[in-house]
């Protein structure tokens, strides 16, 4: 039984454009608990196909006005926008009707900047047509990452010092708006993440590690953070299950994200994983670590 | 004929301490060239086996000592570092002489830290034994990429507006100490190196764009950038025929690197390359570029 499951019903229903990765299965799953009926937006090739057991339409990254006449038709109380799209738009193929027309006037000079720009475009374009954009924390509270020690041993002196080092990585990268996501091995940062994601950027590491390139041993980790005055709403750092075990493969210590600013993704399995790969999972601060070093 | 080839010869034999790539290689030919008779010390595992045709020595990367004693056997007049390391020594290989302790008691607490902090250690090493260590381009100044347009097209506006991106996120790299290279499509950064090295991340961009996750088209550049305060005596950022090469297979319009502070292997073979292949090669500033844009 869901408390507060009526209250929630009475706030109707969420539609949800649904990226990839594992996430938007577990939101609408949580949604359909909530008693919020969420209707699936699926974006093509990359929502999940276990969506297409919802209520849904499937739309192109570039058929943005047929999103507003799904809207318009569906009329959700709030739309929520979850997982990420590996695909840039496809321009040749945008639809020349009335919406995209204008949504693309704002997103043309932006499309090659970072993806944070481009989603700020698209939720303006939903509000201003009369939908309320929520961030997926507010509707579904339990995926955000608490503070401190979530799962696994405790990160060591050494751990919180690569911490501290992947951290300064990550900023620069939400500075630059091109990604979430650093990998640090003592005091050097040996990947960072751009437009391959952290999946493939962690399979970078455990190749590296293999042709020797990366010392012996078990040592280094993940850090994952929000940009500075990222969009809540949208693109949330994320990590879930596959991550702990390509961080494992990557021959990693352990996984640092944001505190009230990453999502983890079907938090129980990712904390399992975590304790049986030996990893540790951490909600950091990067605003207040302590001089040098990561979290306690 | 080279000019000078006698003054050359009266300041005597150089140490070619010799990593991967096929710089050493040139530097070896052209220091030949110059009457400097190369004595080569080659890393193992990432010198190219052509340079064994020069009087040698194979060292390993936790070999220090053994680099000392081969340093006071041949008496160079000068050193030179040339060639990345891709390895990172393996400490318990270390062996245990004077040398490799007092060297070791200066590189441990850096040793996970950034190559240049490392590559100034050793340099600080081999001065303090008494031999002056020179910077490549020294030594052979035609490696050195001149300011301006360089081989190929002219950079148009956009390519323009993308190096300066990615000068960002090069610079970015440089701070960190993580790297040099950064790849731009419009104003989005889409990879960043660290320890991966150019050719891997540029291989990276071409798997991105053959699974459409970086739109379609030619477009986009890679940036290559000494670190703010490089120590120019080791590392410089350099160029040659593969990363004109790989930069084509990843769909790159051209290469911009920086002007003075970088390394072109093989000047005449990578510029007919870039033509080839329809790149355009590039020397900018990043310190000076205007507003907004590369250089012209």
């Amino acid at each position: 039984m869901v408390t507060g499951k009526h209250d929630a019903a009475a706030r109707g229903r969420v539609a949800l454009i649904a990226g990839n990765g594992r996430i938007p299965v577990y939101v609408a799953g949580r949604l359909k608990q909530f008693g919020r009926n969420p209707f699936v937006i699926a974006v093509r090739g990359e929502a999940d196909p276990e969506l297409f057991g919802y209520e849904h339409d499937v739309i192109d990254t570039a058929e943005i006005g047929v999103l507003a006449s799904i809207l318009k038709r569906v009329r959700p109380a709030e739309v929520v926008m979850v997982g990420g799209i590996r695909a840039r738009p496809d321009l040749r193929r945008l639809r020349p009707d009335w919406t995209t027309i204008k949504l693309a006037a704002y997103l043309l000079p932006r499309l090659r900047a970072g993806d944070d720009m481009i989603l700020r475009g698209l939720i303006r374009t939903i509000e201003n047509a009369g939908f309320p954009v929520r961030g997926v924390h507010e509707l579904v509270p339990d995926l955000l990452a608490g503070p401190g020690h979530i799962a696994g041993p405790k990160p060591t002196r050494a751990d919180r010092e690569a911490i501290a080092v992947a951290v300064r990585g990550a900023q620069a990268l939400g500075i630059l708006d091109t990604g979430q996501a650093s990998v640090a091995i003592g005091r050097r940062i040996v990947a960072l993440e751009a437009a391959e994601g952290t999946d493939l950027m962690l399979k970078r590491v455990a190749e590296l590690r293999e042709i020797g390139r990366l010392g012996s041993g078990r040592n280094g980790v993940l850090v994952k953070l929000a940009k500075p005055g990222q969009e809540l709403r949208a693109d949330l750092p994320t990590i879930g299950e596959a991550t702990v075990e390509n961080a494992a493969k990557a021959g990693l210590r352990g996984i640092a994200v944001h505190a009230e600013n990453a999502l983890i993704s079907d938090f129980e399995a990712t904390c399992e994983r975590a304790r049986e790969r030996g990893l540790f999972l951490i909600g950091i601060d990067p605003d207040s670590l302590p001089d040098g070093e990561g979290a306690q």
